[in-house]
């Protein structure tokens, strides 16, 4: 990746745009808080490693049942928390359910323990206490004193190292752990393998495989420390293991350099000096040994910690600058750290030379693009993948191309759901690849084979075994005996193939056009009239009696109630507008929707959202309404949008630890606020259109690909001035509340003239 | 591999070496009764497959302990069982502890079954009820009737491909079952994990990872079948699986393609005719599942079984006319029997393309060999391994480079010990390896780099902290106190060191030769002059109190009791005499071993070895006195060596079933055989000698890769006339007993002349 950015960066400079530093308003702390799911450690853009701190070793099971609580630790990191158990090398970023949290490494001082102790009582294992005064987190970079041992512990990465700086004490018993049976969702049986070679005194390799969200996925590993160790050894947790065989000849617990088995941990010690410092290398690869360890030779050839960490922090600028703004510090925070969240994943998922394991589990060469992982998509289909294909158009068309490859790899001949690390999950609901490479397509960012992609959308979008695709084709609706979740469905997958029919207009298939314009319509079969709301429908037609539009479980969606679904038209707000009986009563609905008082049970049952995340009875915490504020550009009261958004931006998101109102889900949740702060939204991914909101920022310059410059002012603007009066691009009036994403990327100048009165 | 025999052939036939049909001789029945855990099943030449029948699913634990039983099921197979579970891919020959059995398929008919059943109840399961009268094997192919389905199922195999022909009845309920968690040596968390993709309808892919005497192993397969499945399915017996996760969504129990997990069983479904044939291909390979397939459209293009089967055969036979005699025919039945065993292991270990995965679990290319596994070296080094020096010396030179990558490959650094599959699993003691690569270097096999392969042997033969060896170098023995096994191991260590000696004076490094020539003397220091016989020492330098020289277990020694390892000094015989008390008492002790009356309970403490595996005191079944008939040869009454070498041809190989009186350990009991029917033995490999003995076959014409023939001829040989009076090579007469390596490759005529009278 830096070989791609560095280029880039020269092109900047020879262009004069100058480079502002912007590390400085990102807080990574930002979401460790309550719901945002995010974590504080070190990571290079998109980079295959995150590097960061695990307060915790909560367990998904708990007694053989779900435990509630891991869902909190869906990112290894919780503010709250006074403990840290050590540092792992993968982290989602704002998840709702989650994995990885593998290798964690841990820097002890005097009694071996390994174990990894309570938070209650730290003392009883290699844990330590830590405090946020002696903790602080940057771009690329993280450190904090681990209190029970003196030691500080720093932190950097690159794309696919990570780089820790640890400083001892003086100690004749410093250790470091490496846990391999660590990780986050973590149970009892989820690490299938482990395989480790002791090289020489300072090296390993080896790999975890592990069966979590993930099925089947195994992560290679090379490590280096700075320093040899004196001694080492491990530890084998397995109980169960009936089968030792003729290995009892060894005494394989200290210093024996083949190690396998299924729940392992490793110690290395040290005598050490006051104020010593050692380092440790830990590259990671999704195919091998050698793979792993020539990712770490090439991008982190020496032992200079300061270095590696410029070099990141550099990549880091030179991504933040894609856009400068003028806005007030808080806001400028909270821009910075959104654009941080957007750049965390996808993440880059191959190694230097080119390699990756496949959907098929075999190893690929990635030829003439990066492959990516980590599609969240039924989140980020909505405004991340939007806001790539305008900002990071390069990566946006190789994540379409990663989706290919997917999609050629896995037996079912599927895009992707919700995949990482050469799996599917299978995660939420909907078919949204679709949506992802239709932008791309429309956008003209995708440069592979266009047709070849329609086909694999018009592929995806008739597996009849999936959620109910094979009704929804042959009755236009799910019905509601046959699955939980038959009115979302139904809806995801209209403006899905109404995406699909975007892509075929664009590429000139008729037949594809004719078949999916139709599906797109289903929306309308949900819709009951006498309600004006979406419903569940039976096999039989009818609309289901039980029915509470407020809440979210057994009604026949995910993740929002049939309020906020209601809306769940994208591609259509004129006939969602006319099926609500016209303009007034469809703003009515709306104004119903962000007023409302919900109820506290409300709450008790919804699982990633606070009271903090909810506006009226909108729910930003999730994303299926993330469009609807939007949606009163359609209504007879326009201005809404405007008043409302800036409320959102201001109320859903702050400059503090629990600043984000719901899980920033692999930046969605960022994504929105970046397109928001900018004054345009892209309702409906695989159309050019931006609805027209309310700008946060004073003024941005967002740094295009293609060279040009897209200035956007707002005069006039404050916290009470947020109606937008007028819009000009290139000194052309905006007539419509629309922007075209053809029209932006020409570059030049967006006004908006703002005003404390709504424009009526 | 079938490459290279082809010109080999070709060559051979140039010269005028007329082959015959010898595959009639071949009994792979013989061994698969009692002790010698043979398998009747299909397999090339040293072939990575061997596909045959599993007569029993028994565990490796009962009750979380060690389940005696299943030692009889090393090679899946036993003669006495009337069921038959299903035709596995991978089987040890002659093992005396075990693994693989992977990929088990079995065909039915009738309604679905997907457990196997009992052998009392196989209806109860898929297993069905066979009978040895309709029931036939030869070299590259088996055949039985499968009574309970009236299916007849046939097997023949490449080297790297299985291949299954099933002759249906008429139904509409015909299934072929895969069975992915059975296996021998198996238990309940024996496969680690399972990944299957169904590519099409006749297709799949996938591997299989375990975890028992190889501990981490992962065999990837292709497997395709003849006709297309019209329904398949799978069934998850994992009870334990926490996280099932999103996969819910779908019912992977009936065609779908995505599968994985830790206990699966597949099944694939027809409609067949009365008569109907469906053939399944089953490629392995220990590097990728696309190897697999590479390696099952190279090795089998096509489906015409009796194509494959003579192509195999006709292999197999090439092989066997290696060695030409005139014998009566059940000593045919017999030597070819046993040279059919010999070519069974090592195996070979690398795709047609090249790659293996190596011990460091990584995949490498082998470069100009052929990569071998599955070296059971105690057992081997003996004389198997110094067979292929004289008929195979191509393979065996590509084996020692095998064991070469081994060393490199591991991060212990050391020869192997017994591997197989990119494991060492440990069994047994001493590091013959050396005995191996020192006998490749002296009689000049070995065309790698010989100081580096002699730089392996020394540095496997310093691992101070492998069972013994630093109490070895520094006292020159293994203290009683600290190792179970000391005596054998310091016999086998001084027997080994010996070995580097002779592969040191070969490339003159006489370094190496000045240390090892000392440590080849220990044997010396576990020998007690007042009884004349080894016997554990302790500590302090005083021979053990409680000592019984007829026991084997607790007396200090492995597979073999203080009788038969006290003549365990193969490279100084001379020597042995000497401390024994001179040529008289020495062959006192000798005739003593071989005529003693051994108690019941030695065989009722002796798991591998039956009565009929033992001569007096002398236990044939196991190998640590192989050598011992020979040693006569140096005693007062050396016509001893012929007519015990005769009784024990006789003895202890029969071409019936239970004709082996113990393990085969993969070919070196049969190599013994070969060797004493010829006439001559190697006593101490690492030196050009061989023994002389008493030739069995009246006429034997060896081939030799070098293009030249070695005749041997009995003159006046019988049953009654064991004793040699003179022999002559190329007419000159041989004096001292012994052969000369070099002198036997050159070729020519070796003339035994025998009598009925001991030529004193």
């Amino acid at each position: 990746m830096q070989k791609f950015l560095i280029p880039c960066f020269f092109l900047v400079s020879l262009i004069g745009f100058s480079q502002e530093n912007l590390l400085k308003y990102v807080n990574p702390f930002i979401g460790t808080e309550k719901m945002g799911h995010t974590y504080p450690g070190a990571t290079a853009p998109f980079g295959a490693v995150q590097l960061s701190p695990d307060t915790d070793t909560i367990s998904y099971e708990l007694n053989g049942k779900y435990n509630k609580d891991v869902y909190k630790y869906c990112a290894g990191y919780r503010y709250e928390d006074e403990t840290i158990v050590g540092f792992s090398h993968t982290h989602f970023s704002g998840t709702g359910h989650s994995d990885l949290g593998d290798f964690l490494v841990m820097p002890t001082v005097g009694k071996l323990k390994m174990n990894p102790g309570t938070a209650q009582h730290p003392e009883t294992g290699f844990r330590s206490r830590f405090s946020h005064d002696e903790e602080s987190a940057a771009p690329g970079y993280y450190q904090v004193q681990l209190k029970d041992y003196n030691i500080k512990a720093e932190l950097t990465a690159t794309t696919r190292v990570g780089v820790h700086k640890y400083t001892f004490p003086k100690s004749a018993e410093s250790h470091i752990i490496l846990d391999l049976m660590s990780g986050i969702y973590n149970y009892d049986d989820k690490t299938v393998w482990t395989y480790v070679r002791v090289v020489n005194d300072s090296t390993l390799t080896g790999y975890r495989q592990t069966n979590g969200w993930a099925r089947t996925r195994t992560v290679y590993f090379a490590m280096t420390f700075s320093k040899s160790f004196k001694s080492y050894g491990r530890k084998d947790f397995d109980t169960n293991q009936v089968y030792k065989g003729f290995w009892r000849k060894f005494n394989q617990n200290e210093n024996f350099p083949e190690i396998a088995g299924q729940k392992i941990r490793m110690h290395f010690d040290y005598d050490t000096e006051e104020g010593e410092e050692i380092m440790v290398k830990f590259a990671l690869s999704p195919v091998s040994q050698s793979n792993a360890m020539e990712n770490l030779l090439v991008e982190t050839p020496g032992w200079d910690f300061e270095a590696i960490k410029n070099q990141t922090q550099k990549s880091w600028n030179q991504e933040l600058n894609k856009i400068q703004i003028k806005a007030s510090e808080n806001d400028k925070i909270n821009f910075y750290t959104a654009i941080y969240h957007t750049f965390l994943s996808p993440t880059v998922y191959m190694d230097v030379n080119g390699q990756y394991k496949g959907l098929d589990q075999e190893i690929h060469i990635a030829d003439g693009f990066t492959n990516y992982t980590t599609f969240s998509i039924w989140d980020t289909y909505r405004a991340l993948h939007p806001f790539f294909n305008l900002v990071q158009p390069s990566r946006n068309n190789d994540m379409v191309k990663s989706m290919m490859k997917h999609y050629e790899q896995i037996s079912l001949k599927m895009l992707p759901i919700w995949s990482h690390y050469a799996n599917d999950n299978w995660c939420m609901s909907g078919y949204h690849s679709v949506s992802v490479v239709a932008d791309a397509i429309v956008k003209g960012i995708y440069d592979g084979d266009e047709n070849a992609a329609l086909d694999a959308c018009v592929e995806t979008a008739n597996k009849r075994f999936y959620e109910g695709i094979g009704d929804y084709i042959d009755l236009g609706y799910i019905p509601d005996e046959k699955n939980g979740t038959s009115v979302s469905n139904t809806l995801e997958y209209a403006y899905d193939d109404w995406a699909i029919v975007q892509a075929a207009k664009t590429l000139g298939r008729m037949d594809v056009y004719e078949t999916f314009i139709k599906r797109s319509e289903n929306w309308k079969n949900n819709f009951d009239p006498s309600i004006g709301m979406m419903r569940p429908k039976l096999a039989d037609g009818t609309f289901r009696e039980n029915f509470d539009s407020q809440e979210t479980h057994g009604m026949g969606f995910i993740e929002g109630n049939s309020w906020n679904y209601s809306f769940f038209v994208p591609h259509d707000p004129e006939g969602l507008v006319k099926a609500m009986g016209g303009k007034k009563k469809f703003t009515d609905k709306l104004n119903t929707l962000f007023t409302m008082h919900l109820p506290d049970e409300f709450f008790a049952h919804t699982e990633d959202i606070s009271r903090e995340g909810i506006l009226g009875g909108y729910v930003h915490g999730n994303e299926p309404a993330h469009h609807v504020a939007y949606l009163y550009n359609w209504s007879s009261e326009p201005w809404k949008t405007q008043e409302t958004v800036r409320h959102i931006l201001e109320m859903q998101y702050k400059p503090t630890p629990d600043g984000l109102g719901g899980n920033d889900d692999c930046g969605q949740m960022s994504a929105w606020y970046i397109f928001s702060a900018l004054g345009f939204y892209p309702v409906a991914p695989g159309s050019e259109n931006y609805a027209i909101g309310s700008p946060l920022i004073d003024e941005a310059i967002v740094q295009l690909e293609n060279g040009k410059k897209l200035k956007i002012k707002s005069i006039n603007n404050s916290s009470r001035n947020v109606f937008v009066q007028k819009v000009e691009l290139n000194g052309k009036e905006i007539k419509d509340f629309t922007l075209k994403h053809s029209d932006l990327v020409k570059g030049g100048e967006l006004v908006f003239y703002m005003s404390d009165k709504q424009n009526k």
